[in-house]
């Protein structure tokens, strides 16, 4: 997104898409070629495909004139000859994918133009019928036909998504693009770009679940119970390593809650199973996500026994979603704690995740590139976290594509030239310091072309001692400018080691030890239920007993802003301190639209400013103070008397 | 599938999918009712979307007849009017899914019936024209228009699968419809039913890996570097807790590669992401593996420097899958290896997986129940694991459904009401020993209604103590047949533990310790190209050094078929033993179909009987003997030297 975080510009029920005369006679070559006009196709097919994806209606229009139309110089008119009906010049680019789409031709009569999609057609009717409220509005050209078509659609009370990267101006006059634009804002537009609705992650399907969800779904189903529960999901104890852990995936289960439902598909694979009897399976049908979600904003830093996420809801629902839920944020919160050590221990450092081989599947490595840039790591090396997350993405070569050279300087030399911009050589395939040798040669060489070295990585040895060695053969050979980075087996440990030991490296690829949280790959996370049909609930399994009732917990901050304790207390009590858990969604719907990552990322380095330095360090720390109140204790205690 | 393994019924490029006459007046309350006919419709609905899915067609047929077509009793045909053209008994069933379907008319004359979809249709014609070899013919009766139809395919040159959990019978006599099907047998039908087309894993997008990958792809392709190179991926150490690994996750690789192309959206996107000019873009729209793949059958026992996998490919591909190949294969091994030492620790028990929830991310959840599967667990709770992949899963209870109830005694006569023939009941959520007299209590009322319990589950405290003791209630109350399951933070330890102490459980889930293999969280895995264009590679890092050429494992055993030694040698060497190393795809096809995952597990259950002893042991033992073959170590001696 371009504009304000605060934007929903996700496209939803009520959205429709409009592709604004994309035909060949307005591309290059085309009798009235727009500048770039084809730029926008690839751009406009993102925007299609997330449109269908989601069932939404995409509308194309296209001037479909006469051969003697008003608007050609033969005829009197502005313009050369385009765009005549059953023409190729009147056909849609080529490779612009409009299936499913609705055809919009305008200007089909000789002695009426428009450049408006809405003039003389049945658009505005057509979207109305649909209950279309919103467009998305993409095409050829800026300055005319995309600006009387919002102009109009402002006009007939829609809102309007200006898609800024799928729009080219024909700039008769050289800033008619850029005036269009702005006159489209004022009049109230939105704008929008392909990040937003490009490629998403899969969704995963909702029978992800284990078993024994789906066989009470059907014993509550036989038995009626369907009323109101409270789960809470909290870690019971921190994992030995770490003195706080930081609260991530909230996004991701908030998607999951607000697009479950069980298809066709696995409705039929249910009755096909054999397992459940079909009028259970057909009720499955209405099956969706009614409930509330309160919870700690991602970033929080938070302790043992403190609620990540409450969830409140018809019994069904809050049980199905519990493994998924967990699924989704212990990895999360794992990888962001994790990495949010290395963020304290590398302050000033570039830190980049490598991960995605090594995390547990697909998704792992995802996440792991997600919640890492969110504790504040600046990027990742694994790429659909770009289109998926809005994590920039960053790599250059691995040691195969120095081995596929006969020469290693051959090899670093073609790089630069395939990537004049991104000029980052792996230096340790044969010999680490001979390699660095063969930059400072090959620079001379590259500088004739304006081509300069940003910088190498070391990946094996003595990353500290090597580091020293080729950052002196760089100074010496005049490459002061360019930077050391190192990778291999790293982690919050290795890191401050080679701090201590004033290696001169700028910046650190982590792999491993970050996607796997190697020294505590799991928490003893934790999804119980609470309160059921208003009666607090305590399970009092031997070393597993939970704390009963709806809670909330408050934070103090000393005069410096420094977290200072926490009080675990019922919902209704008022401790003193800030509440944490925050309003999310509200009978199955969001309260506000999702919160950019860039936004919680600085969120979260505002949270780890407010550490106390105890907690900063690696060392294990005395337990930051987290007080269980008396209402709770009492409730329990309660609880456990009733039931003997 | 409920044939041979053997078989190949996955739907691919060729097939067509037939759907036979489900119409109104064939379903129950029709005039022609057809007895379950309507049992079809949830599986023919899968069958359609496994292959929309891929894109293959989909034919549906149809009785189309005039109102006095001569099969009408009133005609002096055998049957009631039925399936009057434009009648609402003509139509399809309504909860079946046919759109992207080619409807085929049959029987629209008065004096001309037609059982058979070819008979006086064009059918045959247009799947010619679509380059149809084979049929996958299911829908209504199995004993007329589906026994008409299949005739005249096999007739026509067609191979038919038969989809017997997609058929009905009319059986005006009683065996009519098992006759037909023995017929179509006969007549050279394979037969199908729907596990092998339902729910289908969800493939990661091609542009998961790494940006450093595409980066080089895009320096190959300024290069023209696009000789052969030979990959090979393998571990360099052994974690520490580990004697040996099983290798798993190749049926997931071979379908990776099979697959991988670039979308149009990914293209697009890679266009918008303004990293990449569109010529490289538009050049990757047929890329494609057109490699060889050699590699260790899956469930195969393996040790440190043996490659699992060999991948010989123009240089671009084979260096584009590494992320993935690593990414899959390394966390399927390392579900499996654990997985194994579990089953090897608590022989003649069952093991359940529960690990889903503390999976990292849903593909990590999927892929442990399939590993472990693989290596000898019984089963999952994880749902989509038995669609997916062919694994039986399992699930009863949570501790929120009894806290649910105001009654745990109510909870579990409920929970038996609903699941009958699934009564295992957990009995830890407020007192053990308590619940299990419940239990016996319930058992008395429970067996006049015909209803046994199946077992009970102990989810924390002592689990030996409390087995004796739960065992010893539920002797004594009569349940003897009552079995005793466990779970709780189990691994291999653990159980070796329980089972040392003598503990009476029947079976035990294993969740987070096998999910996340918690003492062995990553392998030292690697993926290393070991020549270029004919020429062996070989890197020298530091501690990361590798042994060059194209290798083959060879494996001699003992005279009790137990393994002795292995050598890794060159390709075209012939050291004692079996080679190891299969050939599994050449230039991107698949040498064989996949193999079902219960075959394999045979094969990894006799892999397991053939460890040494000491390997068997949860104790570290010395390393099993690999040895390095003279060829390789000349090799790698040459080409440091030749480096120099």
């Amino acid at each position: 997104m371009t504009t304000a975080g605060t934007q929903d510009c996700i496209p939803k029920q009520g959205d429709a898409l409009l592709v604004v005369d994309v035909q060949n006679d307005f591309l290059p070559g085309g009798s009235l070629a727009v500048p770039q006009g084809d730029d926008v196709v690839p751009a406009l097919n993102l925007y299609c495909a997330a449109f269908r994806t989601r069932n939404l209606p995409i509308f194309a229009s296209r001037d479909w004139h006469p051969s003697n139309h008003c608007s050609f110089a033969d005829q009197g008119g502005p313009w050369p000859p385009h765009c005549v009906a059953e023409t190729d010049g009147a056909q849609f680019a080529s490779g612009l994918d409009l299936s499913e789409t609705v055809i919009i031709s305008k200007a089909t009569e000789p002695e009426s133009d428009a450049y408006s999609a809405f003039e003389n057609t049945d658009l505005d009717a057509r979207l109305k019928q649909a209950h279309i409220k919103r467009l998305f509005v993409g095409g050829l050209a800026t300055d005319y036909c995309v600006l009387n078509t919002v102009r109009d659609a402002i006009r007939l009370n829609y809102s309007v998504v200006l898609l800024e990267d799928a729009i080219r101006a024909v700039n008769l006059q050289v800033d008619d693009g850029s005036k269009a634009i702005k006159e489209m804002l004022e009049l109230g537009c939105q704008s929008d770009s392909i990040e937003s609705v490009s490629l998403t992650a899969p969704e995963a399907p909702t029978v992800l679940t284990d078993l024994y969800q789906l066989a009470m779904l059907k014993a509550y189903h036989d038995q009626g119970m369907n009323q109101t529960a409270v789960f809470e999901f909290y870690i019971r104890n921190l994992p030995a390593p770490r003195n706080f852990l930081m609260a991530a995936g909230l996004e991701q289960v908030l998607e999951y809650l607000e697009t479950l439902q069980f298809s066709q598909q696995e409705r039929d694979w249910l009755k096909t199973s054999g397992r459940f009897p079909a009028e259970f399976v057909d009720a499955l049908k209405d099956f969706r996500f009614t409930g509330d979600i309160d919870a700690l904003p991602e970033g929080t830093v938070f302790f043992a026994n403190e609620p990540l996420i409450r969830i409140t809801a018809p019994l069904p629902q809050a049980q199905l979603a519990e493994s998924r839920i967990i699924n989704i944020l212990q990895m999360q919160t794992l990888a962001a704690s994790k990495a949010a050590r290395m963020v304290l221990t590398a302050p000033g450092k570039t830190l980049l995740d490598f991960g995605l081989r090594r995390a547990h599947g697909a998704e792992a490595g995802l996440f792991v590139a997600r919640a890492s840039y969110l504790a504040g790591f600046n990027g990742s090396a694994t790429v659909p976290a770009e289109p998926f997350y809005g994590v920039p993405v960053f790599g250059t070569m691995a040691h195969s594509y120095i081995q596929a050279h006969h020469d290693e300087a051959a090899a670093f030399r073609d790089f630069a030239h395939s990537w004049p911009d991104n000029t980052i050589f792996l230096l340790d395939t044969y010999d680490t310091a001979q390699a660095a040798h063969k930059v400072v040669a090959l620079a001379r060489d590259l500088k004739k072309e304006g081509i300069s070295i940003n910088g190498v990585r070391l990946d094996s040895g003595d990353l500290a001692q090597l580091a020293k060695q080729v950052r002196s053969i760089l100074d010496d050979g005049g490459l002061k400018d360019t930077r050391i980075f190192a990778s291999g087996n790293l982690d919050e440990y290795a890191l401050e080691q080679l701090i201590a030991q004033q290696a001169p490296i700028d910046g650190f690829g982590i792999g491993t030890r970050l996607a796997v949280s190697e020294d505590a790959p799991t928490l003893e996370c934790v999804y119980k239920m609470q309160e059921y049909d208003g009666q607090p609930r305590r399970k009092r399994s031997e070393d597993k007993a939970t704390w009963p009732g709806k809670k909330q917990v408050f934070r103090t901050f000393d005069a410096q802003g420094k977290m200072q304790e926490d009080h675990l207390a019922m919902e209704d009590e008022s401790p003193p301190g800030e509440a944490l858990l925050k309003p999310f969604m509200r009978q199955g719907k969001r309260l506000n639209p999702p919160v950019p990552l860039e936004q919680l990322r600085t969120q979260a380095t505002h949270q780890l400013d407010q550490l106390p330095k105890a907690l900063r360090s690696l060392k294990p720390a005395s337990a930051y103070p987290v007080h269980i109140s008396q209402k709770i204790r009492e409730l329990a205690n309660r609880l456990d008397q009733e039931s003997l």
